[in-house]
């Protein structure tokens, strides 16, 4: 039988779920992983600045090519990056975090090691990671190929977090491995039950051919389950009037004649919502009924007229049909669609409100109606929670645009991570970071991270003086909502942008385009032009905005919720 | 029966365990407790810039104020704070951690809301909290009360943390309170039992008396337990040799005559080791038996001649006693010690190395003999983990002085919070950080925090290029082991140090003294002749040093390491 690395085994599971970069912190209980990491020519080190930004970072890397992973070490490392990995669950991504532990000689006789409790306990981590994974395992016995395919194939079936605690004397050990075990993981759901499948599609194929006015709603879960493209076939045979929650963000082509817009309850552009309403029968498909993806829960679908596919069952009005999995129903549907004969005539799309010219502030309305027009097609948004979060809402989507954000989790800070996983996930598209001060406080660092790996993203710092979003809901005036003001305009240059000693060794970092803060329209769009034409830099933009002003769709919320 | 809000219970509680400063990071479930403390005239709110550095905060204002406290908001933010608390329990100060939670009916519907999992359940992360704190309770019911001081009372007298979830509804929910209620809580542990304990004194006093040549060895326990004034009595009436574990740095005047240096196995100086060795009798005073306060396990003092004074119990050789507390039986002890007619002769104390004059470059050999010419009276020394950590050892302590490390925990990054922490706690106390270059990137943005609050630290960036303790352990050439240089000596100007808005509104920020990079001796003494000039204003010194040199004490233990 040949033998294996426990670390090479798991770095194989690892390129086999499509992870080529691998985010974390270095720690002695970790490195001889990192060696197995450094020395495979096909592998990128995260090199991030800190665990939580590292976690984000997968997150936000899982989000463009299906998974990612995280290496931290044992206590210190793995709690620092805690919350990044309960985001991942919440917002349901497969990430793998994979935490150096020391040697299982040491834990077996519970010694009073750095990183530890100081109580001999060393699984307790795992356990408190296990709250917040779909599979957690702290190996230390044989079997550890099947606990980390256990772990592997659990995570990216479920498209949750998994949790692999790789003791430091397993990262170089030599087992036995299995010829099954030398082939790649099989990692599809088990196909759906035919009988009930079969029956589930001639009731919907039924119930749309007698719909008169039916409606399509595209949510998260479409993006997760990477169904976009099945997603659009069905919207585009279909041609009935369709609509994206806010999660769902990204996963239709808006240039489809029959996309309509954002749905999200209340927060919904006037006139978008009758449309809803109207409708006789509403196709949801992957939906995620959070507070924030629903305008607060100001609405709820009549179950006796939605048909709602997720990804691991389907609901047809008040019936539930178990394991009739979408990723595989949803081909079917499409399949035996008629092709609609006459589109249904469904008048002219509702924009949101043009730019008020009235003045020269970066106003949230000027923005969101005017950034559109510099995005790239085939371009990552990645927005913050606060008011890019709700501003991107009703933006348009230049095509093949990707949106990143946690609407779910709402993490502030997340996205300066993220930012840099979309990038090294794909270095071919341009992320476009928008970020408010507040929550860039929480992780700034991350920027000299883009640096040192080259990345060139688009950064809007958008600068309202304090955490609007908190003032909106409550403390207008309160000084907590209030923090120390940083010259944002020199964050390259702090992170060294500018710094020779960074060009050593053959390093190629970013080069630095425009720097600098925006206080007005004209100097936005000057900047802009910059940004344009140098797409192979970094730009930062701080971009000063009125301190109360806020996107529509957020002030509406925040007036309507009762929840909080 | 009067009645009083939940929140303003909680608050006066937290004011009885002597804390001023409350930590954390807004969020909207914990807002209206927020207003409770900002209204309140002698409470201050830490207004960190994030959750990690808000708990390390809360760290290190308890080292020097016995307790500390940090507010989050329900999921993101408490697990953000999480790795701190943990350090907490690890390092054994009692932090309470307060969480914002949603209201109780969106709890008990299992609503779908931002900042949850996403699965309805809303205990999830107290159980997390509850593995890393002494007591941890999601108020949820009638006896919130009672669960408030539960948690507080164990907390405190446990030197560990505590949790306490506190419900959006709760806060200022108006509820009866009894007199007991309104009186201080009873902190006292109970009292010793006392015929056990009469009889562990006597065999002491027995052993003391015919001990040839008895020694003392301090450590962290003193410190957490807050019996350094007790300590120093029992050392200066007993005159018997004295060192102190890297963990006890500080709780004992090292200007008494019989104060004999640092002792930590392997990596002790040289002829203190032979003191230790040749001793008959040793009394440990709250010891700690971690890898990195032991010289990496590399001692072992010998049980029947060992007598060890904990905080829940004696050691007396072989035998335990439990529950006679070092507290109570310190202070007996020191009582009943017969007075040493004459001083045991122990020759001259064992000094570090001295200063080599061949160089002018900043090495640790000349940093940790210099440094303590300039350090003030009665100050806090914060060293980071790393060469920080291991310089401070064997450095002179000038009188008064309170050293903050994580010796235990270790998490890089975490002294940035902690002096935050030691500042607040005391402004009268000038506050001195030695951080190194890859630790400060985790965590630097809370050096804009100390700006807003007015503080006044020096700051010690010793910039040697990478992680060296890393290098030193595995990988010096490794390239995970470097990271993108920053602009360092630009921190306080890039965190806002010289913007006139930041000095808007009454604000009193802390003015600018040194900034700048050092390269030199004659550079770094220049620099701290300002520094001694300018006591009340906060200076940053990026200190360059050699790339690969290290505290003696780190190399030697870092040659030792077996268990890594």
């Amino acid at each position: 039988m040949p033998s294996i690395k426990i670390g090479d085994y798991l770095i194989k599971r690892l390129k086999e779920i499509n992870i080529e970069t691998i985010f974390g912190v270095p720690g002695d209980y970790n490195m001889p992983f990192l060696d197995l990491i450094e020395d495979d020519k096909d592998l990128v080190w995260g090199n991030n600045a800190n665990e939580l930004n590292a976690a984000y970072a997968a997150d936000g890397y899982a989000r463009i090519r299906g998974a990612g992973a995280v290496v931290t070490t044992f206590g210190v490392g793995e709690l620092s990056a805690i919350n990044g990995i309960a985001g991942s669950y919440s917002e349901m991504l497969p990430v793998i975090h994979i935490v150096g532990t020391p040697v299982t000689s040491s834990q077996n006789s519970h010694a009073l090691l750095h990183h530890s409790l100081g109580n001999g306990d060393f699984q307790v981590f795992t356990k408190m990671s296990s709250m917040v994974t779909a599979a957690a395992v702290h190996l230390s016995r044989e079997g550890a190929l099947e606990e980390i395919d256990h772990v592997i194939s659990t995570a990216y079936m479920c498209k949750r977090p998994g949790y692999i605690g790789l003791p430091l004397d397993f990262m170089l050990k030599e087992v036995q491995v299995s010829e099954s075990q030398l082939k790649p993981l099989v990692l599809y759901n088990k196909p759906n039950p035919k009988e009930v499948q079969e029956i589930a599609l001639q009731k919907i194929l039924e119930e749309i051919s007698e719909a008169k006015r039916p409606a399509i709603i595209v949510d998260g879960c479409i993006l997760r389950q990477n169904l976009s493209k099945e997603a659009n076939a069905f919207v585009l045979r279909s041609g009935f009037p369709t609509f994206s929650a806010p999660m769902g963000k990204g996963a239709i082509d808006e240039s489809l004649p029959n996309f309509r817009g954002c749905y999200s309850g209340n927060v919904t552009l006037e006139g978008i919502s009758k449309e809803i309403e109207d409708a006789d029968l509403l196709i949801e498909l992957g939906s995620i009924k959070s507070d924030f993806n629903t305008g607060n829960f100001s609405y709820g679908l009549e179950k006796k007229k939605t048909i709602s596919l997720h990804s691991f069952g389907t609901t047809i009005y008040h019936a539930d049909y178990n394991h009739v999995c979408m990723s595989e129903l949803l081909l079917l549907l499409t399949e035996k669609l008629p092709e609609k004969a006459a589109p249904i005539d469904f008048g002219p799309r509702v924009r949101p409100e043009p730019i008020d010219d009235s003045t020269q502030e970066i106003t949230h309305n000027y923005l969101w109606n005017k950034v559109p027009s510099y995005i790239a097609s085939n371009s990552i948004v990645v927005a913050e929670t606060g008011t890019a979060e709700f501003g991107v809402f009703n933006m348009d989507s230049p095509k093949g645009t990707t949106f990143i954000s946690q609407i779910l989790w709402g993490s502030i800070g997340y996205t300066v991570g993220a930012a840099l996983g979309a990038g090294m996930a794909d270095r071919q598209r341009i992320v476009y970071l928008f970020v408010g001060d507040g929550s860039f406080q929480l992780t700034a660092q991350e920027v000299s991270v883009y640096i040192r790996h080259g990345l060139t993203p688009v950064i809007f710092l958008l600068n309202n003086n304090g955490y609007l979003i908190e003032k909106l809901i409550h403390g207008p005036q309160r000084s907590y909502n209030n923090y120390q003001m940083w010259e944002y305009s020199k964050t390259l240059e702090f992170f060294g942008g500018h710094l020779e000693q960074n060009r050593a060794n053959g390093k190629r970092p970013s080069q630095i385009g425009f720097e600098g803060k925006v206080n007005t329209r004209t100097e936005f769009e000057n900047a802009m032009k910059q940004v344009t034409e140098e797409p192979n830099k970094i730009h930062f933009l701080e971009v000063i905005m009125p301190q109360f002003d806020a996107p529509r769709e957020l002030k509406i919320l925040v007036s309507t919720s009762e929840n909080r």
